[in-house]
């Protein structure tokens, strides 16, 4: 098979990383065609241009509406602001491109639920970029789980915290802007925690949630006068999974001192795992058989035993980085698209993450009890 | 002012902590008199005997009821089973004994508000035992948030995780009995956790809540049978105090893996606070206004520039333990009584912790937000 | 058997806290008899007087002679400061008391090896207050390693930091005397490195060492002047154990940041284990057994699976304190007295601590290796 | 200026890293031009073959030597086994092309003091790749140390412990061979420790070491029979700075339980610092300053505001690996190519590095301090 050609959309920060990620991806994993770098679109042209030779990509554009013309295109690859994933993602696969869009999916569950049906009958890859998952240590921990290493799971703790707002003088962004981002925490912090439960232990069934904008108002950095917050800050839910379990969620983009504080813990009748991306090599893993005067968790470092690391590096506890995560993600694309195999987290998933988000926010204008509606979805993640 | 006589009830474990206090107070503190052990009560006689002899009290008794009477009994210290810290308190308070009664204060709200009115009205210092917030780090993060030195409070999230009960093995006991231990986790673990809440930030206004059973039946260690568990494994609740602040609660006895496993972050505008009392000589306290290439938390160990620690050490970092937070807790007692000094945590604050409680039952039963009716304390915390 | 009487001599801080564990041995431990707190010495009888009164001893004398002579001290217990251990235990030893003496035995080996010999031939116990070995998870630890859980010992590496010498403003004190302290971070810390690396592996062959002072001078209190001083502020050494495995110690004072940094780790063929004495509660163990993608250090919290710990707390993971390891050390003097249990460390093992840091210095002066030599002691710890 | 051509020597792990960096320098660093990926060579030219198309160069060759005078390359960049360092980087320099090569420089310091002879001489770029100094924290360290921020520095400690040859089972390698390896885990590990030292506070002015082989015999996988092991399992030295400064290394590749245990810690009369490789994205920083009830050591996470983070991802704390410090590496090559800045560390530092390491083994044979002479370098670090 020809090497797959990329069109990327965005040339800010993730559009950089998924560029790194790109031109490396075929030296880490041996077996993978280097992806071709065709085109990027940037609505300044000029901006499209510049970073077309820093990325190292072909050619440039000034409108993103040509990549889907491309005949050397085959994934259009959209890094652009939340609000523009949607038309980009259906435009895309409506011109028969796979796709692999940043999360979050959409702005809202009908957006999501219409990018998710288009994308279900369209027989292409559609992907989402909620890379934590592709973490070694993560799928280890999936493993774990799934094998019954900590016996039968009995409930379920995450937390995401972050301190990115978390001072009164960050400025009103368009973070803040409903129409431009959709929700606040829940969509940049909590949709990777809840494609994190879905990825271990599965969806919910009903929660209760509570959802807060603590500083509300914030100055507009082009008018400098104070504007209104019209998203959370912080986002609770106590749930109960379709299997019965017990699930709790706590996120936040207000935890002062939190940089990257994706936490979980997972409690079995046989022992229990927990992880924190502030130390994304080390997992910790508590075996209850142990006897008492030898009981502990352990530390277990990442290391070439666990999926994937050993492409990166072939000594353990050396340690893998965010970026490596994305290089993982993107030999995962390649390989569903080169090879047809399902490709996760896709835009199903993006659906039921976008169904959870927005099951929290009327649980909390409700103050009660939501049950989710999985029929949308028809399949299990 | 002659030495305070202590009538103790009990003979298990607490009992014994509680005479290693009254022995030692008085050498870690200087200018507290030293108690005078007078009795000790216990069903079987016999075993109150041996249990004068041990733990150092002048003489004992096969009938608690015994003390009331005793002259030379100032204090009735109740270290009995749960569900007798109602009947024993109620009679120490009538015969004008001061009351030293261990948590919970009762089974339900409506002996907790019954003692806490006698309480009131009685001009005896009552005191109830959830000792963690005496920890020298405790009294330290209550300055530290009081001061404003994290700014104004933005968040509360709190667990407490012990995995005593995690077993399938563990059998039916007095524990999971409602009649003998009123709630769960809740009464074990929940009360402490709730009372550092009210310690540190102030009291609910309502909440959302769910409680859950895991194991439901446990084999009965006397009849051989597998008997249905009357009481929570788990409790979560989502918070809204007083102030407006959002707090979250976990509360688990099956967190297979942690021993005692109370911990709790507070975020602020200023920067945050975090505990762990299994590594309870260490607090972490983060400041917002650190450069960012300096930016960090940082891990203060227990000293003597902390309230109380240099009694026992005169140099920082060697470590208390769990047994001295009990002998502050007895001197907070000793000097209530001799300088009129109100004693915290009282049977008020036992009767808040019941009501939180019996809220987070509340709640769960119903699948709907319950408001806190804090009219019948009168008193905030 | 009668109660043990006990006379102390010294009502500073380790008076203060030797009287603590006489006072709550017996009610932690069961089976022993409460020592009789007959008398404290203090050169100012005032002072003497009033020592007596809070520690709760029976009488107190101005002249720690007259203990000596009294018939009701079995006991003679020395918190008094270094250069006076030398005199009062010859002194007790002669007149036929026990011994309990605080650490460093002596200012000297000569002077350490005649008490030694002294003591050897009296038929009395002899007790050094060394106490971090009696920790649980540290006698857990020689209980894994003497079991061979860790395969055969590879290397020791031990470090023993504190910061309370760090500050240049901190004054010339006897510390800095070499005629009231002998040597410096050796005396104050080293000791109790050394003992633990003779407690867990055994004792050196030969060493090479070095002897540092970093802040040669400090203002003296009393005079207002700077004056030279006259131990070391940092030591280190490269051992070779009689086993042949090498060893290696750091000890500073000028540790900026450390309150209590006695650490250690033992490497095996088998395994390994670690342990940070500001972490008291925690021993961290790795099996070298472990499937690799299983494998990473785990964290043993303390419980009453460990020795001595269930006498102090049920419950695991409470933490015990540093103030307990002194009750359990005098429960050990107890039974040693009581039963004839040899006590460990003994003035042998003091005697074996100043060998151990005579070599240190001997080595750093001559810069050359130092072979030690046993037959002094003719016993193996 | 053109693009700079790599040739390349080896096809292992190494040289599969090298290539990753040189793919994705100039993505992740604006203003680099991207290397050219000219020729691999291997001594197998199918898998030099194979190489050139899954690493991205344009040709490949199996005799090493044709790159000498391939006109298209300007860098040797030499992955190859250790022995072949020497002539490799030496026909390199002598052909005119700029030198990249994997530590250590050569097998000894006679091989060593001749390269960094003949490239002080060359006007070309000699670069060691020793990149852990590379790490934004570490460049961040040496500046808190230069700044002053700790005060003055007081003594260094430091650690290298993997188990990559602690079990018995692993085979006799060309590691264990002095003449294809040269030194054991002081060449593997210490080399990187003696870099840190250099990097951070400067050169040793006399040492006292000593070096052990642990297990003595392995066995040759070819032959089936043990083969006597030639070079140390631990190294450890005392060391005396230039400045005075007393410095402490442990160095062993049978410290079970660790896998990338470089760690280090500076104390200073105002602070310290401290650092672990296997926590590599977190820095420890004590401020001496700090009021005693607010001291304690705080936690750095590594962020954009600390050298070239940013470069890898806009947002604190979620964490670089160790294949992105050798990005940074190559961005040093190329910028000190391109612009002739100095690049660190160069050959003058691998011919430092090694004269350390024969100091050590030189002490540890005569059981005597040794002096280091720097005259044969000329320049301090």
């Amino acid at each position: 098979m020809a090497n797959l050609g990329f069109g990327l959309i965005g040339t800010g920060f993730m559009g950089r990383t998924h560029a790194i990620a790109l031109r490396s991806v075929a030296t880490v994993f041996s077996g993978i065609q280097p992806p071709r770098l065709v085109s990027v679109a940037d609505a300044d042209s000029d901006r499209a241009s510049r970073a077309a030779r820093s990325l190292g990509f072909e050619r440039s554009t000034g409108d993103w509406t040509g990549l889907l013309d491309d005949p050397a295109v085959d994934v259009i690859d959209i890094c652009a602001p939340n609000h523009l994933h949607y038309p980009m993602s259906l435009a895309a696969l409506k011109a028969g491109k796979h796709v692999y869009c940043e999360k979050p999916l959409a702005l809202g569950v009908d957006e999501a639920a219409e990018l998710a049906s288009v994308a279900r009958n369209s027989g292409l890859v559609h992907a989402i970029g909620l890379n934590y998952t592709t973490n070694p240590l993560i799928q280890e921990a999936r493993e774990i789980v799934a094998a019954g290493e900590i016996g039968d799971p009995v409930s379920f703790t995450g937390r995401y915290f972050e301190d990115y707002m978390a001072s009164r003088d960050v400025p009103f962004t368009w973070r803040c802007d409903r129409s431009l981002a959709g929700s606040g925490a829940l969509a940049d912090l909590g949709s990777h925690l809840i494609n994190m439960l879905h990825f271990l232990l599965g969806r919910p069934r009903r929660l209760t949630g509570d959802c807060r904008t603590v500083i509300t108002a914030r100055r507009d950095a082009s008018t400098g006068r104070q504007r209104a917050v019209e998203n959370e800050d912080i986002a609770r839910a106590i749930i109960e999974l379709e299997t019965g379990l017990p699930a709790t969620m706590e996120i936040s983009r207000v935890a002062t001192g939190y940089k990257c504080g994706l936490q979980f813990e997972i409690f079995g009748t046989g022992g229990s795992i927990a992880f924190d991306q502030e130390r994304m090599n080390e997992l910790r893993l508590y075996d209850a058989e142990q006897k008492p005067a030898r009981a502990g968790y352990k530390t277990i470092l990442a290391g070439p035993a666990h999926p994937d690391y050993g492409a990166f590096c072939p000594a353990p506890g050396h340690g893998l980085g965010i970026n490596d995560l994305k290089v993982i993600e993107v030999r995962n694309l390649l390989r569903g698209i080169e090879h047809g195999e399902p490709f996760q987290p896709d835009f199903e998933e993006g659906l039921r993450v976008q169904q959870v988000m927005a099951a929290i926010e009327q649980s909390s204008a409700e103050r009660a009890w939501v049950d989710l509606d999985w029929s949308v979805t028809g399949r299990r993640p």
